[in-house]
């Protein structure tokens, strides 16, 4: 035991990879700590500004939302356009054809839509408000974080976190540390994430609380193999490639080894995932004819991305996405390296030194040379042409005018020992409410009772996951079964087998 | 599978125990669900002001704080006026035994001074800003719940948790039906709770969010004993009863079945309880000389509590509350009743009808009766010496006079088939993270290398608890030592063994 003099400091603990002060990259985030690997991560779900204004969720997390004129009330822009589309095609006889394929049109671009073409839309349909058919105002992004702030002077603004992601990017270094300092590895969270949404509907597919289970598995961008794709590599399923989206075709069975060899799915590694999802989704319990993984169309993915795939479940709400699967490339490791300064680099050392031929700049100050790293070629090429460049240096917080004369640029022969890059980054990401809600609708079935007489509701949920595996009954309520019962359920406990008891005596009743 | 005609409504699965609306009893809350008791109990975080009204937090979950006048740097009154005390009592040599023993009286009535009495305490001691020596404003109260709003409107005020606890007692209907309409049960609840401290220090005790694992044990207030106290009765542990505290004794070993029969501890449930925390933090190794538990003094316990005791483990800062185990009585089931208007109640159902004698109400409108409900005897009282009574009838919203005239009131005897009344709750509650870092220190020792010229840092856990059973390592970093160790690891694997691996080569480098 430690004696009473030393407090395990969070540093120390840090240096064995258990605790350590939450948003360290950040500068640390008094009264909030997060448990390293060798405990089990929990990052906090009260997250501070900066740290979501790198990710971009605050600039970003919205959706638009439009008001009604008289009574105030706040809708959904896209909400209200799909609706209107969708109700006019089912229902609008009069619907010329042009018209019909505006309506469609306007549904499929539906995510493209900048606020102002959502605005002109909902104006040129004449959309009123779907309660009192009052005028609705133009849209307006309202970002969907639970804001609050930390600290006894209201001024330190954070929010609650929308996603587990920015805890795990904020953590990198440390994670790379505690893998060797080796790619590929991986960091895994599940909690709590929240969304102020502005109109929940569609029950467990759209709620403010959620349950969000993330992997983020960094890769070396050069290389995305993944030693395990082999034990996948055979699975066959439903997949549903963006080339059969757009040219209207279903989504069909296709071998994932397959699908990565001929370039549909972009690397080995979301490939890898893509049959893990599968395989786990399949032994829960959910049906393989309603379940497909999805591309994303261009027009649906991040700039940054280099690939994409939903698993969709189809229930009584339609196909809705479970599981996002993305190659989310550098972008948010990069984020975070701009924003804090810290860079969330990997290395990659040589066994051999090499040598490579590198511009070599020799500064007037410093932090001149370092101000020019990577831009050097362009800036040479400026300098020549136009005899001076004019850049940022952060250090002195404002534009500096270089001239020519001012520094030498030559191209030198050097030994390089590593290479530092940033790594890539990919996210299987599931909501596991609407998992577990789909799974409900996949395992329940009605079936009559033994006297025929009525329908009884039955949930048939694989052993794997039903929440109880058996359940002990009392024929009737009274003293003596109650207390037979309890000595099977005792048996039961020390066995290991969770099992309910009921010594109600209704379900023979 | 369900037909993708009808979905599976929340309704028709909280029939089957399975999800349902959050804070049903408060007319639910859009966008947010529970699982029921057969799923796994996952309550919101983010929780309506409502029922953190009806619970007392948003009145009484309160620090006083202090600002300092100039740079407007706050800080908690009560840590200032102990800090004071205490470097006083350490460090002037000057004070008189008269002066010493006024400010140990102030350290001991720290807990019960008004707001009022602490900003007078740090005028009449002179007290100042810590860093800056700037006079302080008053103290005033300052919540700790992380405020928020939900919805676009910004108008419906909500709080981050501040513990698990209230989103139990809510469900309290569910929960008692899913167990057959019968006491004792228990639901328990792990998950983040979140404060707003003024100033977090003391590393892992006070943080601005924690894990919090809560039981509530729900009893008839009539029958506290427990099935199972004849398990833990022979254990013998350090108990620090009320009385030992307040003639300055300390802590000895009792026998917890002495404890109860002698009536230190009030009732076998509660002492249930202690005995399976002494059990639970023992088996994860926590050292048996430096864990106490110790009873509230009456000062500290809330007026309707029946007994309360914490676990305390002795660590670096000193004894610190990781486990409290309190007796709340029918509290909490009371005031969410009386704010949400639905009766949070057991029945016991009598073998027998039983014969009683009541004051009965014959009635002028049936309303009016039952605004008489439990007050009869004193109206009665009233209306015979003064002829009329007044009093509130809620579906009215007003007062109403009623005249002698107006009803009878008589005594008659009735037959009664049931008992309905208010369950007490005994609330064992565990702060997750200060276990943990309490268990670090007493797991934590240091010894000398083989080399005998440096000391290690090492943390000896049980293997119950231990994050990593084994470590494979690598004698030093080469392809072929890799390709071993990862056989080796992937075999215990298989075998479900959690386990590192490190193919570094630097732990023996």
């Amino acid at each position: 035991m430690l004696s009473l003099t030393g407090k395990l400091s969070t540093t120390f603990l840090n240096g064995v990879c258990f605790t350590k002060q939450s948003f360290k990259i950040y500068n640390g985030y008094s009264g909030f700590y997060d448990y390293g690997p060798s405990g089990c991560a929990i990052i906090p779900c009260v997250t501070p500004e900066v740290v979501l204004k790198a990710s971009g969720h605050v600039e970003k997390l919205t959706d638009q939302m439009v008001k009604d004129e008289k009574t105030g009330t706040f809708y959904r822009a896209d909400q209200l356009l799909k609706d209107f589309c969708n109700e006019k095609l089912r229902e609008d006889v009069r619907l010329s054809l042009e018209q019909a394929a505006e309506l469609r049109r306007t549904l499929a671009m539906m995510d493209d839509l900048s606020v102002e073409e959502l605005g002109a839309k909902i104006k040129e349909y004449g959309i009123t408000a779907p309660d009192t058919k009052n005028p609705l105002s133009d849209p307006y992004p309202f970002n969907l974080m639970f804001q609050t702030s930390v600290g006894p002077s209201g001024l330190t603004a954070a929010y609650v976190r929308p996603e587990t992601a920015p805890g795990i990017f904020v953590n990198f270094k440390d994670l790379y540390y505690n893998n060797g300092n080796k790619l590929p590895f991986a960091a895994a969270q599940i909690g709590q994430a929240f969304r102020n949404e502005i109109s929940p509907r569609q029950g467990f597919s759209r709620v403010r609380e959620f349950t969000l289970a993330e992997i983020e598995h960094f890769v070396d961008p050069k290389d995305k193999s993944h030693p395990k794709f082999s034990e996948v590599k055979n699975l066959e399923f439903l997949m549903f490639p963006r080339e059969e989206q757009m040219s209207a075709q279903s989504a069909k069975k296709i071998r994932l080894g397959e699908a990565v060899s001929r370039g549909i799915v972009n690397n080995e590694t979301i490939g890898y995932f893509i049959g893990r999802v599968y395989l786990f989704l399949s032994r829960l319990g959910i049906d393989q004819d309603h379940l497909r993984f999805r591309q994303h169309l261009a027009n649906e993915m991040a700039h940054y991305a280099a690939d994409c795939w939903d698993a969709e479940i189809e229930c009584s709400y339609g196909w809705i996405e479970c599981v996002g699967i993305a190659d989310r490339s550098a972008y948010d490791l990069r984020a975070h390296t701009e924003k804090s300064g810290v860079a969330l680099v990997a290395q990659e050392k040589f066994s051999e030194p090499r040598e490579v031929e590198k511009l070599v700049i020799a500064p007037v100050k410093k932090e001149l040379g370092l101000a020019f790293k990577g831009k050097a070629l362009g800036m040479k090429a400026t300098l020549e042409s136009k005899g001076e460049v004019e850049f940022y240096v952060r250090k002195l917080g404002k534009n500096v005018c270089i001239k020519k004369n001012m520094l030498l640029i030559s191209k030198e022969k050097k030994k390089e020992f590593q290479r530092v890059f940033t790594p890539s980054v990919i996210e299987p990401s599931s909501g596991i409410d609407r998992i577990i809600y789909c799974l409900c609708e996949h395992c329940f079935y009605r079936r009559p009772s033994k006297a025929g007489d009525e329908q009884l509701n039955v949930f048939r949920f694989p052993p794997l996951v039903a929440p109880i595996k058996c359940t002990v009954f009392t024929l009737v309520q009274n003293q003596q079964y109650e207390e037979v019962a309890k000595v099977i359920s005792e048996s039961l406990s020390v066995a290991g087998i969770s099992h309910k008891i009921d010594i109600t005596g209704l379900c023979f009743g």
